[in-house]
């Protein structure tokens, strides 16, 4: 049976995953695209049904899927231009729990792009345990389109402030911050708290008085700030010791 | 005078500065916001006018200006939520030449976004040489905007690769690529061109064949890749010596 309606009730619930109410009502999200759809199942994450276009005539990765036509399928995706092949997917919740090796906290990252690509960079360096305070949901299309594959993969937590300094107690927190010492002479420990604040407004104090150093990426003076995602790739890489 | 018809032949050229084929005709690009327009006239470009909405009171640099009401200020600017001043630029024309120190060859870049971001990046890191070989336009709205003034401070030199690659003769090239040798542990000469391909395809075929030594980012074995701005952003700062 083909959906034809983007008045059916399953359709419309499946467009509002592209806001963040329809998620927190359904607690999934939507995953666009083949080479997407391919690395959420690989990874493992619980995907409740594939959502395709009527022309969809690919793998079906043996899960119960729903089959829309041309209208529907282009009223539930964010893409521009889909691929025919859609997956509705159980957003992993995880109660902010400590690390279990060097970790990323996101403090305050309005943009959904910027904290998707950070993800990916995350899980790349060997940061997975990521936490989100006063974020941009990682969930978002855009964000899950930034991070690649990074959301199946990294460990993302979600909480206040107060809730992940709890969690992360006993870690060295090293700063992200202007007028830190250079991050590439600076020697990090094996262990530890990677924070990077917003590119408008940097750390919280709350954040930033937790900090045990603070570093910064050394600039020529004319330049006042980096792109937020690059920023955070260049300090994550900077701080590793060995992947 | 203030101008309220979008159909104003100087609003219509100046909306025109959204698209290549306006900056073509004309030879300038439009610069939007207060701190950008005000890093333009800092850093020396060439302002052929400011353009203010009826409403602007600040600073005028002692700059000829066109004043354009509401409705016509919007159709000109690309920002959603413009600030009540643009300014339109001369795009500096640089023929192709040898560089003064390290330098970045960019190779099939097609995101505007990326583009901008790595600019910035390249500024910052002491890349100043920028060469853009089939890539999107540096001067495009939401790449000027990535690029915060990046493409006010750095050498932006468009060419072919042949010409580039001509201009750049006798420097030792780093290309970025899959499977090279880790970016961390290898020692780059004083002088060198960095050159980075696009996010899908990575370098061209006449570019990587130049390549002195392939460099790549070590990353998680479960991550293809990384965004393009952020890869180019932790090639540059690794391989910098000192600033």
């Amino acid at each position: 049976m083909i959906i034809l309606s983007k008045q059916n009730p399953l359709v419309k619930e499946l467009a509002s995953l592209k806001e963040k109410k329809g998620r927190r009502r359904t607690g999934t999200f939507l995953v666009e695209g083949h080479k997407m759809v391919r690395e959420a199942v690989a990874s493992g994450m619980d995907v409740v049904r594939l959502v395709l276009r009527e022309d969809y005539a690919g793998e079906r990765y043996g899960l119960p899927a729903v089959v829309l036509g041309q209208d529907a399928f282009a009223a539930v995706c964010d893409e521009k231009t889909p691929q025919g092949i859609a997956a509705e997917v159980v957003i992993p919740e995880r109660s902010v729990q400590p690390p279990q090796g060097r970790c990323l906290l996101l403090d305050g990252l309005q943009d959904p792009a910027n904290v998707g690509a950070i993800i990916r960079t995350a899980v790349a360096a060997g940061y997975e345990d990521v936490y989100l305070a006063g974020c941009a949901d990682p969930f978002s299309p855009k964000s899950v389109r930034a991070s690649m594959s990074g959301v199946f993969f990294a460990r993302i937590m979600q909480g206040t402030q107060e809730e992940i300094l709890s969690a992360i107690a006993g870690l060295p927190v090293i700063a992200a911050d202007m007028g830190g010492e250079d991050v590439f002479s600076y020697a990090a420990p094996e262990k530890f708290c990677l924070a990077v604040g917003s590119e408008g407004s940097g750390l919280s104090a709350l954040v930033r008085g937790r900090a045990d150093v603070t570093v910064c990426i050394p600039m020529d003076a004319r330049t006042e700030s980096l792109n937020a995602a690059v920023s955070a790739g260049i300090l994550m890489y900077a701080l590793r010791t060995k992947i």
